[in-house]
């Protein structure tokens, strides 16, 4: 992979009659009013947060009244709280309100907790109206936003109430994360390392080469963010409805939504992208230990996502986290966890990971008492 | 159609990877543990309503604990204001709970309000559980436990909210309407005179000579389910999202939910079923006036919901409905009205229905005032 001049990517999500496009460039929420128009749409429900929508809400708006649609927007308090059962039926009750019906859209503006939120009350107001996806951070442009997955938390665990319901369009701005702090920006990269990790070690040699130019925008970022959503569109496309293939996505997840969960989800200690870059990290330096992929490989996954500023060691979380017990206590409880057996994503090398059904809790716990020791 | 012999029946709804069975009989609700254990589930998430709970409960407990399952019971008010948000809210939580997981199964044991909701909270918990259907109503049985159509109400309307989720099985046994009070199974039963004045004319003459067996049980009320079950499954089948077809299920509807709208929804005064019994007599004198069917018709359907102790006319209202407009404004609000123009299901004889567009307002107000005046 080499950079190429700024312009706007097209990935396409191959899921016969519900396939739709992803596109990737500047300046597309100021599109946005003419490319829903396009759907057939009369009116647009808005669903954003209140960061975004002080930012971003007039572009989107601008550009819906425009087109001639009819808009409505619905705010809500901006961070993972709004993915509640609550918020959710203030957000169902305003798109009815709002009298979005079948032949409209909702249109998601903001981070993954808008479109998981924004999605999954499409997908149930009037039994389904269609979702567009304006993503506005990175970890939503190269992740939540692509696939369908929509949903809230439950008091008792996260997004385990939801739907699955596939925008018609994704239209991901990439000059719309100019103004993410540089935490969530950090944050979404890990996941953007990720799709190197898994299966394209040419793409994560160009994010060493090209990771500065990705962090300041302009074409690399583009590229970067277009290359993700055709990994994650491709899998996608294979396993609709996460029955198998999806497991691979999960990468550093295991480790990662350990600790999440040992910090509470607090996200002053620990964002889930700093989750996902420690447990990506712990997924390399546990497959060497086991003898599956070199040290070399595990120190080069640790210096690249070290050197964006990303953690790499559940000793660096602010407060620390419990012993090996407890972390694997949370991974019994993962869904990932299939008849008491632990299932991790390991590798044999950097673009070579796979599903490993067959560890032991001792290993685990051994791998974990190593890595906090 | 002659009567047969008291055995159990099999319908099934053709919808490739989503095909299910209808079983009606007897006695189905003792064998729900071993079908459902045929399943491959190991938790029962049984979401049924007081009422029911009283009656048969016990019958549905015994028979999957008999096959080895474990069941957890989430017990709901009896009535419609059960398919609500908050209640919604507490099912879901109480299946999450029951730690009801993605291999598993809810039995929704009792009504259509019982199956909506239930099917819904399957529908949305995990992303989607398998849902079973035993309904316990006769409305139940013949219309809202086969189709898939899920969901609560919002203040602002009944429905609104909802998914499509298909059942893995349906469990309609007969002999559980035992217990039904009258009005209720009277109700239901003009759901099954629908299916024979949409398109099944022999189905009609039967139900005339045969009624009092179905009012009585045995082998005419399993014959009269399965016949109904088979007739809404063919339209389902063709329009599994209802995107046209279906529209036929409507007839008697747009006069019927206009009347329930009427009266608040007070089941005291009007119950869906009445509603509907009324607004089948209307829409075939509707269309004898029209000059589309004869006036025999027209009696003949009158003659045969009389017989069985429905209401025929909106006269007979405890408490009246209001004038022919207040009439006409439920039915511009209803969603089978399309750009302004009202869409009737008329018909040009008995079995013989269809959908019309092109009804003029002047043309329904003036039969309106005949019906009221
Ligand atoms: N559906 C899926 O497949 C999937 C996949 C991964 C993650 N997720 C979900 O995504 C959520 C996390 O997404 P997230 O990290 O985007 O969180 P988020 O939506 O909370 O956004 C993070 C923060 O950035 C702010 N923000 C967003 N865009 C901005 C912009 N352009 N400028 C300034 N601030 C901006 C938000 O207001 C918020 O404070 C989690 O709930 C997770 O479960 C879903
Ligand atoms: N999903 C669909 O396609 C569809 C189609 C038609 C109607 N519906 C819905 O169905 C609902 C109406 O269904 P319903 O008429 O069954 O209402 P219901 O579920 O409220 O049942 C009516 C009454 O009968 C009682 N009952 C049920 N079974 C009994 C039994 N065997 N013995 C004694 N009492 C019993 C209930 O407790 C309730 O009091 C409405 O909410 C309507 O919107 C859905
Ligand atoms: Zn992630
Ligand atoms: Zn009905």
């Amino acid at each position: 992979m080499t950079p190429d001049v700024a312009q706007d990517e097209r990935v396409r999500v191959d899921l016969s009659d519900r396939s739709y496009d992803i596109l990737i460039g500047g300046g597309l929420l100021a599109e946005a009013g003419a490319r829903i128009a396009a759907l057939g749409a009369h009116t647009v429900g808005v669903v954003t947060d209140e960061n975004v929508a002080n930012l971003h809400l007039q572009t989107a708006l601008g550009s819906l009244n425009a087109a001639g649609l009819k808009a409505e927007t619905i705010v809500v308090p901006a961070g993972e709280t709004s993915k509640s059962w609550e918020v959710l039926g203030r957000v169902v009750d305003g798109l009815i309100a709002a009298r979005v019906e079948r032949g409209d859209v909702v249109l998601a503006l903001g981070g993954g907790v808008i479109g998981d939120l924004a999605g999954f009350a499409a997908a149930i107001v009037r039994r389904g109206v269609r979702i567009v996806q304006a993503p506005t951070s990175l970890l939503a442009q190269v992740d939540s936003s692509v696939g369908g997955k929509t949903g809230v938390n439950s008091p008792r665990g996260k997004n385990l109430i939801g739907a699955f319901h596939q925008p018609s369009l994704v239209l991901a701005d990439a000059g719309a994360l100019d103004t993410l702090p540089a935490r969530e920006f950090r944050a979404g990269y890990a996941e953007v390392v990720k799709y190197g990790l898994i299966d394209d070690p040419a793409f994560f040699g160009w994010l060493e080469a090209n990771h500065a130019g990705v962090f300041a925008g302009g074409p690399e970022r583009t590229r970067a963010i277009a290359t993700s959503c055709r990994a994650k569109a491709a899998v996608v496309a294979r396993d609709e409805h996460e029955h198998g293939d999806r497991a691979l996505l999960n990468l550093g997840h295991t480790f990662g939504h350990a600790l999440e969960a040992e910090v509470a989800y607090d996200g002053e200690r620990l964002v889930h992208g700093e989750g996902v870059a420690i447990g990506m990290a712990m997924a390399f330096r546990f497959s060497a230990s086991l003898g599956l992929c070199s040290l070399a490989d595990a120190a080069r996954v640790t210096a690249h996502l070290a050197a964006v500023g990303l953690p790499v060691s559940p000793r660096k979380i602010p407060g620390g986290v419990g012993g090996a017990e407890a972390l694997l206590a949370h991974m019994r409880q993962d869904k990932k966890v299939e008849r008491g057996r632990l299932t991790f994503i390991l590798a044999r090398g950097i673009g070579k990971s796979f599903v490993s059904r067959d560890i032991s809790e001792d290993q685990a716990l051994a791998f974990l008492e190593s890595e906090l020791g």
